[in-house]
């Protein structure tokens, strides 16, 4: 993680600049792509390339349990961790759709798993880095010890850098993990300060009935914990999961190599705001792809000064909401690569005018 | 025009409710891809197709000019518009770029360019159904005769035809004309009867000083000629533009043939108001691609109850929105058509809980 982090530069401004200026030549009124054009000089000033590309993504879905689950906490029983693995495995999950839309290469890890998967312990089609079958119960004692954490945000750095050297140039980084957002809940609330009230939601779709219950569970085991909030590590050991550490990972290893990724939705931003306390200049290669229904989320794009691609009441996760905002960032790419300058076309400037 | 509003028929409620059965069993909580499974829905209703297709998608570029111009009401000189149709023939536009992305077909029709392309008066690459090169200035006479405004409606229903013939699943309808946002405002202030002050905009970027001169061309002009807002084609011949009832007969000729389009900014929207006054059934079949940064935009997307998919600030036209926004009407589709089912993949659903 150390080496890795060392690694983040600073984005390239004055290469920022020059796109500016070229995208103000391109045969459009200037600044009438609005957010798009903000987009390509965030992407040009991150790879530190006038003309990025951003094909082929790679999509990295990182699967793990939550001791928490026992305490009721989502809509579904922790087995479907498990179901859902063999379900992106077979193709058939959201995350698979999108990702083949877009082109992407899909990586399923499996950081933390607790169930058998339905073919067995080894299911094929899955990079097997589990760093313990799930997470303890935090209400309890921590969730993982804090060699277990610097281990769950190795599994993301190694999975974004083997994207890479496959040739993948943007990363979008989704997860798969029942009661996840009770995890991401506690680390948000203890990272930002923020009441566990503001940032509890229904996550997969609890009863409105259950979110007091949620919300007790967050509080007790914060109040428990105690976790240092100065101590990313920390607070991802005592109050976190091994697949929101991996997804921090894998923001660390994009960044490292002035590679764009594409943040999803919740549980994604809190690890991003977990990348973010880890290495303040991590920020600097994230893109926000969506604007999830779940409320702590706007709490943590707030913390993170993000403003989302889209805004289509998602709430599922698996990294749906970045593939989907996908081909923006694309689209992004090809204006600035593809468009005809006014002079290329022989198009009078608005200037022409006077 | 009227045999083909005459075909324009109802929605499929009843496959609508179907295909909301179906998403529900789609591995994925319920309702957690928010508007795309509305859309998704939309899309079946539409069609009468329990499986949607959209691809390949069809751009339909509407060119012609503006007497009004002369008032000096754009940031840009009238001859731009015959140079970006050539532009456009190039292949150096945004919507070119966007459209190449989408794989779609892209069809540059001329309805009313006024001045001589750089090649000459036949353009190649151009669709050339002149009605008359560009309006007269509405300030002083009627923009069009009666029968032209019909003649620019059928040439929208003809593209949209030829489109639909050549297996084209999806419209996005696209304009490009100086001063057409002029033109825009004061068919939207004569048809919602709201003052022209609420939906005067800069534009492709003429100085906010210059707002008011733009607002009072508009005033004069609806002052003078007095259309009768109850009668959608007087409205068109008196203060519209070719392309605009052009764009208006697309999404005409899409309806009838139960083909969604998507519908661009503020011209794009104005045009869709128009041929909802023509036929409220029109409504059914439209899409709205993107929240335009021109004022006007809210006001023509209010009168419609329309939510569009994206919200970037764009200001562009061309069917620039609406092509970026066809990559989620895509995914609504495959969503449908990909996901696997709960049953299907062996997963445990959230009842399984109790």
């Amino acid at each position: 993680m150390k080496t890795t982090i060392a690694r983040i530069a600073i984005r390239d401004r004055d290469l920022g600049q020059q796109a500016r200026a070229h995208l103000d030549n391109l045969t459009k009124p200037p600044g009438s792509l609005g957010q798009l054009e903000r987009l390509a000089i965030e992407l040009v000033e991150m790879t530190g390339q006038a003309f990025p590309a951003v094909v082929p993504p790679a999509v990295l879905v990182f699967a793990a349990d939550h001791g928490v689950a026992a305490e009721g906490v989502s809509a579904f029983p922790q087995a479907v961790t498990a179901q859902m693995v063999a379900n992106f495995v077979g193709g058939g999950a959201a995350i698979n759709v999108f990702a083949r839309q877009i082109g992407a290469q899909l990586e399923i890890i499996d950081v933390g798993v607790a169930s058998e998967f339905p073919g067995g312990n080894i299911e094929r089609g899955v990079v097997h880095e589990k760093v313990r079958p799930g997470t303890a119960n935090f209400v309890d004692v921590d969730a993982m010890s804090r060699d277990e954490a610097e281990r769950a945000i190795d599994v993301g750095i190694r999975a974004a850098n083997r994207a890479l050297d496959a040739g993948c140039n943007c990363l979008i980084v989704g997860e798969m993990g029942i009661a996840n957002t009770t995890a991401s809940s506690a680390v948000l609330a203890v990272l930002t300060g923020e009441e566990p009230a503001r940032v509890v939601g229904q996550g997969t779709g609890i009863p409105q009935a259950l979110l007091p219950h949620k919300q007790t569970v967050i509080e007790r085991a914060i109040a428990a914990r105690r976790p240092d909030r100065s101590d990313p590590v920390e607070v991802l050991a005592k109050v976190g999961g091994l697949e929101i550490g991996a997804m921090a990972g894998a923001y660390l290893g994009a960044a490292a190599r002035r590679t764009p990724v594409i943040v999803d939705g919740f549980i994604a931003t809190v690890a991003a705001l977990l990348a973010c306390r880890l290495c303040p200049g991590a920020r600097d290669f994230m893109i926000f792809g969506h604007r999830s229904q779940e409320p702590g989320h706007a709490v943590a794009l707030a913390a993170l000064n993000a403003a989302p691609l889209l805004d289509l009441d998602l709430r599922l996760g698996e990294g749906s909401g970045a593939a989907l905002a996908f081909p923006l960032v694309a689209s992004a790419t090809r204006m600035l690569a593809e468009m005809a300058t006014f002079d290329s076309a022989g198009i009078a400037g608005s200037e022409s005018r006077e």
